[in-house]
């Protein structure tokens, strides 16, 4: 019988998580049934998303349960299979426990194939952050020819992905990311045309209204508070505002006061519109084949900040939070077992 | 020479405007030059947007300039006619100075049928306030049968409009308003499922939890602030709030600090639009077919609140924020020359 280790969530976090919210219990893998596959963890993905399910609140995402393991994105290899559809060796990516090993009856993986690109690109830019940038950015913030896009948290999974379609698109983008070095990042290797630190500007307003000399078309929100209230002030006529994400409220007991943005919208006719990647699940292949032309003909460049090893899950996770990562979080839990 | 009266901007309200930002000045009319017509003033409309024009701010409506008149939507008869398209004794309606009299040379102005509904109704349901009202609903809000809508500002031109298409259109129809009267006016004479006076209210969310057991899917705002910050806890999954208007911002200096929405946004994949009428003025005459349709079968009922003498216009104006009218608030100029 083969041991697993798997993360549960302890309790549930009022404001900023820790270790002390996560429990690793050692368990063993029970025996597969006909239609199911064993699949080994590769690499597991870390989300900013995943803080809102450790909360009870309603929202999109049903809450992760109290004693039960976390859910998230997996690249994994299939070690012992019950279901023709999935070879042993094959390689995997699907939502699954935080765990070594999961067993699968199908319904929640799909196959990825090594020979297009890096199997670890299924869990960003081939994957669920690629797709929300792309349907995110496409079909709400829908960017023109010459038009001003702004992006917070741009330099994290999805932020680089949306910044560089922006760029295919004949956009003047515009970042904002919280350290020189993400910065660089940006304008130096993924060509934005500016980059703002919004933790080291004397004038987050004064410097975008620098970097945006014709206003806002569209903003891709990562982050809210603070950073998307002085955007907000620059937004254009019939101006697009994507609601991705909102890292700096997800640890907050109670939504930040702001000012209202409503009287903004109203004075500009403008659209905010908050969504997650599932509402555009029909159109997932569309998503999947273009991003794989950008990455195959070079036009779209990616980052990986890999932690290794099962036991660092945790601390990969909350150092998403503390804004450590350039490009995509991830844990590499074990090698394939077959190189290819 | 005719003698005129005009009301001119004397000087930009911070907060609250009162009768000292209002010049009436006293002129004649000038002779009219060929393609021009006199018109004059029967009703002057007063509207809550025309707040925000007395300020400079930018804004989708270019600011009235210090020292000119007041500019907003006038039915008018035409006593002197240069241009052979508007006969003498015809009715017009169209955006026009705060005077007794007005010259146009036809640009700015619409012929208006007595035969079809009362001259009044080009002010209001068969005008702008009942294009507000269909293209915020129809165009932004998409109501499905079934569906929950709240309308706040429920009883003001727009409305009261708002609510009865989306009776129309099956769904079930709540409003916010801030009087009894207003309410008892809804529900007993308007249809509205429910009406809530968010003045005399302990508990707003409470009261409007209950009003909406199936929670909120479409929210038309037109009034901002605290009463918009509760129904936006109720918001369903896909829900689309419509940004018409914010009258309890407009004579604040700065806007109401508040919770961010974007959170609520982001769990539930849903839209918030701001708009103008003119967005969609290639749809006005589908609009108002189908708004004079509905008049026409009696499925649109309305209400006015009319105020006798030129003098009293500023003061009609100033109690749109006292909110003293239900209905389309109207002062009557002058009786029609000849009677139809």
């Amino acid at each position: 019988m083969t041991n697993n280790k798997k993360i549960l969530l302890a309790y549930r976090p009022v404001g900023m998580p820790d270790q002390s919210h996560f429990n690793t219990i050692e368990t063993n893998v029970p025996e597969l049934i006909d239609g199911e596959v064993l699949i080994k963890s590769l690499y597991i993905s870390v989300d900013p998303y995943m803080r809102g399910r450790m909360s009870d609140t309603k929202s999109y995402a049903k809450p992760y349960e109290v004693g039960k393991p976390f859910i998230g994105g997996i690249v994994g290899q299939v070690i012992e299979s019950k279901n023709p559809k999935y070879k042993v060796n094959s390689f995997v990516e699907g939502r699954m426990e935080w765990a070594e090993y999961n067993v699968s009856n199908g319904s929640n993986i799909r196959k990825i194939d090594p020979e297009i690109a890096p199997i670890t690109t299924a869990l960003h830019v081939l994957g669920m952050p690629g797709l929300t940038a792309y349907f995110g950015l496409l079909y709400i913030g829908q960017p023109k020819e010459g038009e001003t896009v702004v992006v917070s948290g741009a330099s994290g999974a999805v932020g680089t992905i949306v910044g560089q379609i922006a760029k295919l698109k004949g956009c003047r983008v515009v970042g904002i990311a919280g350290a020189e070095e993400k910065c660089s990042f940006l304008t130096n290797e993924l060509g934005f045309d500016a980059a703002i630190n919004y933790k080291t500007t004397p004038d987050l307003y004064n410097e975008l209204a620098k970097a945006c000399p014709n206003g806002v078309d569209v903003y891709f929100d990562n982050v809210g508070g603070t950073v998307t209230d002085e955007v907000m002030k620059l937004i254009n006529f019939q101006s697009r505002t994507v609601i991705c994400g909102q890292i700096s409220q997800y640890n907050l007991e109670n939504p930040e006061m702001g000012p209202s943005i409503l009287g903004q919208l109203l004075k500009t006719s403008s659209l905010v519109k908050g969504f997650i990647v599932s509402d555009y699940a029909d159109h997932n292949k569309e998503g999947l084949t273009m991003l794989a032309k950008w990455v195959r003909e070079g036009k779209i460049q990616y980052r990986e900040n890999v932690i290794e090893g099962f036991e660092n899950t945790v601390d990969a996770f909350l150092g998403l939070f503390r804004g450590e990562n350039i490009g995509k979080q991830l844990v590499k839990i074990s090698e394939p077992t077959i190189k290819d």
